[in-house]
């Protein structure tokens, strides 16, 4: 019969016309939402109970649908769940390996639901549980990078802006300020978790929820922080995936930075880092090379994942209200974004905390002319306004080039022609650890400061863990 | 001299090559950052007070700077601040500014600051106020919106998913679909004022400030709410800018969803809504044509505005640490994400206070088949299982369909060969008022329940607005 | 041994560390680029030819390694071959299998070749035939649409501009306008195609091929239309992926257009078309529901195939030159939106080539307000200016709208209101075919013209399926 | 009169609301589109003339309209037109103004135009002259690579692959991998030209041309290549808009790639070369620095420019078809883009034409260990199968480092534990020069394989230049 041929469709009973293959496998979604099978038994096992409170389902059917639900678990779970031809979604596919095991009571199940609500109490689920993986993760890989600025807060190399030497600080400074960022990424998406826990069961398809459904009972049951506020909205919006899928893009932006900087350290010309082989790869042509290609990745992956956002995005732009099929393109993104950063995440911090540090080649990159800013300030501590200190010491820098001799070569006698107020005791502004000492008000490159900062961090890291 | 020809750029004493006319206005960026003139003479105000503190300036001088900044300030505001050949940027501009006016005192205010956390600070002081407005304009939005829905609360239309009729809904519940929409916007703003809101003035170029300043102080001043914590992410981050973009980027992306919808209803085929013709425009061609110009405007700006986060992400990716000058992107995208968020804002306020609803429209365009939900429902609450009652209901549709009747107008004879349990009291369900009231759990359209989500509103709107 | 247990990769004999199993698998491709298995077997049977030339294995090894990669290329394609752990991409594989069935001689084949000349052979040999599928598939479209245009050309509806009714316009004239668009698509990735089709085999890692080897014997065994002209450039760009990313955004930009359309023609509102059972889907909630999926589908994809555009763009920006293993983002982009575009394609053909257009519901909708261009062109051929016709013409259609009577329900009297110039003869104007037929120019919507416009694609057709 | 006082906007007559004055601003866009004002006379001239030839306006008429019109230029042209409220765009005030310079003929220049073929025709007539400029920008900067490469051909310095050092190649390779790129850029631009430069006036608002304007006319008056096939496609399309925003952003990619090889080696530690003065800037804090601000703004434009084309393609996507206002987005977006390429274009001219090269420390930079693939090569050439030699090489570099000695340090003795075949002709292997011209095969680094590429990109330059 017709219903019998069209059965294993939800919508059943109607649809008299034979599908085309392509459009099938364009439509389904079941080869990537299969991941939230879990969470898809879960939300109906809620379901079912609020729907037992308002009287649509008995007791006893109740206790068969959750037996039955138990079952499609143990069987996902032991990787024994067959998924079938016209199983288009994982809803579809629970539902009908239930009505299989219990039969008729299955059918009760779906009862003032929607997939509307259904995928999206699903979806929020998953993801709610993959921001607390992350936020491990994340606050793993800061925790490397705390401990070990603190291990390594001896050892100064140059500072740099626009890729020149700038100023002398300390490695525990550049550790700390990617570290700081990430803190960042930690809080935002504690704050993201929060719009993601909100309960949408119970919305329906777009009016609500017609057998006035204990609301309050689901979102209890499954440990959400609130409920939503309009069915509408509900159903139809993917804001938080949206926010989920940007910020993974700036959580790996950070990345990129750092993984920039580490790759121009390890270069044979800066020399200042050498990553272990375990995140290093070779050439298949030439024998002596060692490549960071494990930071190249990382580099690589935020473009990735900002790309799934802007995909997202611009599917969503311009979108009627309510549910869209469009809405489908949310899945994929949310999986892969939440793949790319959870491995990036876990080799950055392989990263760091297997790389050596070369201290040698980085207190000899270290040259006087960072000191010329010092060399300004000495002047500055003697009265000269700043602006015409910077000028003095420029001429010296000048001076310095034209005569082919390193800044702090430069003898008393040369530097009084670019300013008088030079003395004898010029002399101690060229030592890289007075320097980086100065830096000393809050946030800045001195011991102190940066123990602070250390401080700060494991005070936050601590917070941050619960 | 050297020294003299060269006195109009900020690191003087250096350079001896000519510079290139394009390449000179390709690295000025005074065409827009003069937009922060006021936050650039702030920053500095407070910093001059620091440095009293720090001893580096005395008291007389730190009145002769401020007195020449108040000058420079009355310059700008009454639009008589000349910018001239050389002023870079508006931190030149504004020093070279107080140079003129009070000599060489202006020379001491740069001592231990950088361009890196000046520009920083007045970005920061600039879009917390930028923040502010926009949130007072999303919320006078929101305010129309719910206050119209509470006035509109009898009318019913119907609600659309996949932009085919649905269910019928209240007029009220679309528009509160919407607004609910918006306040997570206004709830993400502020999370984002609060990571703006942290002083980075202190941090110099990158590895701090020398003088041991006192950035409590200057925290103080200019009204922070914290200061940073490391010198280097302080100057290298724009992680508030990026997020900004992004948040406008959400925040149109949900007014381009509303926008459709608007678009939609006023069609001609629709007919809906009629749009005031203050948010209107005719065609130079077709005399007949009344276009909704303002929400189509409103639909294409998400576009503009993601693009710009897009394009500022792009630029900060790979980016090495601290400050680049390919930061430099950052204003253009801040000032026009805002300038746009702004007016659209405004727009939609107007749009949605004035445009007039066909109420007869809108409920001629409600049918029968909207309540084929509700005939399975008739069936569930008999005790069919609701799979099975949606089969049946979806035989009665396709009977209907093939009598070329409206589904009310099947007999109750008819109804049978869907199922047995059809009876003469399925009568009741073919009316609209009655099919929207029973979605009174939570959220849902009915009036008890549009009630409840409009006190809702009101509260927040209260409490947001502090 | 160190050398036997490092023997599955590449690079053998040097590193000494173990690696860790999140970069493993964070840096295999196997997973996706194995679908280049057959292009990488391609490219190494010429590659060993040309050894085989430039004297460096002899006629029997080259022998022996074209039996050994036949054998390889019949386990590939009876889903025989056995990937292996330490298989990290299909060139690793390929030589590692081809090592087991031919032995030492295997060794042989990479002398000169690096992976980065090999890699990006492999892709610009796959994409080069994907390109053709597609092409292929969008010629069928095109070809659909223009065989439904020829065969439709007697109906009229209203076109629209703004969303808005704007004149009545033949229904052809709106499918030519889609297929207009994607010929403009075609005559692009044939341009592209062009660029695809250069050969970099023999440009090694990045200095070029040291044993002089036969570029142009390489050339011609694969098909290529030239050869690369900077070894550097050759390995370490990919403007040909990019290229066909944003190609695919642009067609399923088109489509986004054109599916936007239909949706909006197949609500119950507009009613002008009906889809096919097969490129729609119901409600599991709603018995009624019948949603354009389809269509959906094809509007969201143009967001996702732009987001690996711009993924992809965003990881190639600020990449410093030759190769780095940030490029390995190209394949699965270039497999997404392949895959994509290609299902799009197919879909649209399907929808095209099954949607029931409903003439009545066309020709009701189209209303005399539309006419109110024709009633002003009336007055431009009694020899008013234009401007004032339109002046006239939309007093009319004010003073109807204030009537509330259709714009042909005026007498001419009341038209004498808007111009004297008006009388009884205007009644002509009232003619929805007699309005088309005036747009004879070239692109118009007169019979003609559209006529021709098919005669124009048909003979496009012929020239592009060659 | 109602007419009088609307008469300042093109579609007069109807509307009788006020206009909100945020939306005014909203809805202009007379503040950028007067660029566009010779197009637009251009334009209206050859319009005026296609209406002569249809009888629509005497030869008299068209003589007064264009001789306004050439005042209107004149204005223009000498900074002396005014813009007055109400002229929302450019077309409305070159009207305004040529009826008030002619009077009532003026009103005939629209008939059968609408703003939305007009628009169009300004745009492409404005593009393709872009376009014109922005090649002979690219040709130029070519132009000076491929010389300076022709120059500096005897220099050697280190390939990069992964940023590591991978094998000697020439300077003059380097350039021109920069310049090949360059060059596909200026071939696809020829090809977008292509596509622009198609006449889409005659195609009114929609439905096309109701007067049987001649349209080849039209083309040869404004030198278009062709005339568009289908009205609703030419009035509604952009797509040569986001295709030039797309070549923008490739182009611009190519730079970037550039600039972060020109920032790399300008960096203290790799010291190739120092940038000219006039591409550098100093720092406002630190004396001593010479930044390469002109690199990194052409490093980060590449993202400002794919960011107006992703928030292009976002306002396009999922838009119904023919004229939406959302359109209006097309211009800025296609402004900014020319404006950055332009700028960047000629700064790069700048840089590359006056960047010195530091000859001794590249040839310094090279190192033995770069000749670990002519290590293993030298044991190819004894018969050893490369995978083989590849593996020996190794060892050979392992041994060296454990020894800390350079790899051309090792002794033949020490060899022959990685391989008994080591003999001492291995000392011909360190040699950089016999390196390099073992790469003679097409493409490669040897000097003659480089003066070819400088020979083909002569010839090329010389084909394209026209």
């Amino acid at each position: 019969t017709m219903a019998g041929s069209e059965g294993s469709k939800l919508w059943g009973g109607r649809f008299v016309g034979a599908t085309d293959p392509v459009m099938e496998k364009f439509n389904a979604s079941i080869a990537y939402d299969q991941r939230m099978w879990d969470e898809d038994i879960r939300g109906s096992k809620a379901y079912v109970m609020a729907l037992q409170k308002a009287g649509l389902v008995t007791q006893e059917e109740m206790e068969q649908i959750h037996g039955g639900l138990d079952k499609v678990f143990v069987e996902w779970s032991s990787g024994k769940f067959h998924i079938k031809p016209g199983d288009e979604d994982v809803h579809t596919a629970n539902e009908r390996r239930l009505k299989e095991l219990i039969g008729e009571a299955a059918g009760k199940l779906h009862t003032g639901r929607s997939r509307n609500d259904q995928v999206v109490t699903d979806m929020r689920l998953w993801l709610r549980n993959g921001i607390d993986t992350l936020k491990g993760n994340a606050i793993e890989l800061i925790n490397t990078m705390v401990e070990r600025a603190a291990v390594e807060i001896e050892i100064l190399f140059p500072g740099y802006t626009h890729m020149q030497r700038a100023q002398p600080i300390r490695w525990s400074h550049w550790i700390l300020s990617h570290a700081v960022a990430l803190s960042r990424d930690v809080e935002q998406v504690e704050e993201i978790r929060r719009r993601v826990n909100v309960l949408p069961l119970g919305s329906g398809a777009i009016a609500g929820n017609p057998f006035n459904i204990d609301r309050e009972l689901l979102r209890k049951e499954l440990d959400f922080d609130g409920i939503s506020i309009n069915s509408m909205d509900a159903t139809g919006q993917r804001d938080f995936v949206a926010e989920f899928l940007f910020w993974g893009s700036m959580c790996l932006t950070h990345l990129s930075k750092m993984a920039e900087d580490l790759i121009l350290y390890s270069t044979k010309e800066f020399s200042f880092i050498s990553l272990s082989d375990a995140y290093s790869t070779g050439s298949s042509l030439m024998p002596q090379k060692k490549n960071a290609d494990s930071l190249e990745l990382i580099r690589s992956k935020a473009g990735r994942v900002f790309g799934r956002c802007a995909g997202f995005l611009m599917t969503l732009k311009g979108l009627p209200s309510t549910y869209n099929k469009d809405l489908q393109e949310d899945k994929e993104a949310m999986f892969d974004v939440y793949d790319t950063v959870h491995a990036v995440l876990q080799v950055a911090t392989g990263v760091i905390s297997t790389l050596k540090v070369n201290q040698k080649h980085m207190e000899a990159a270290l040259s006087p002319d960072m000191l010329a800013t010092d060399l300004a300030y000495y002047l500055v501590r003697k009265g000269v306004p700043f602006r015409e200190a910077h000028s003095c010491s420029g001429k010296a820098v000048y001076q310095a080039e034209s005569k082919n001799v390193p800044l702090n070569q430069l003898t008393v006698k040369d530097l009084h022609s670019a300013s008088p107020l030079f003395d004898s005791d010029v002399s101690s502004v060229w030592d890289y650890t007075s320097s980086v000492e100065q830096y000393s008000a809050p946030g800045g490159t001195a011991r102190s400061s940066v123990t602070a900062q250390i401080e700060h961090m494991r005070a936050w890291l601590k917070a941050h863990r619960e």
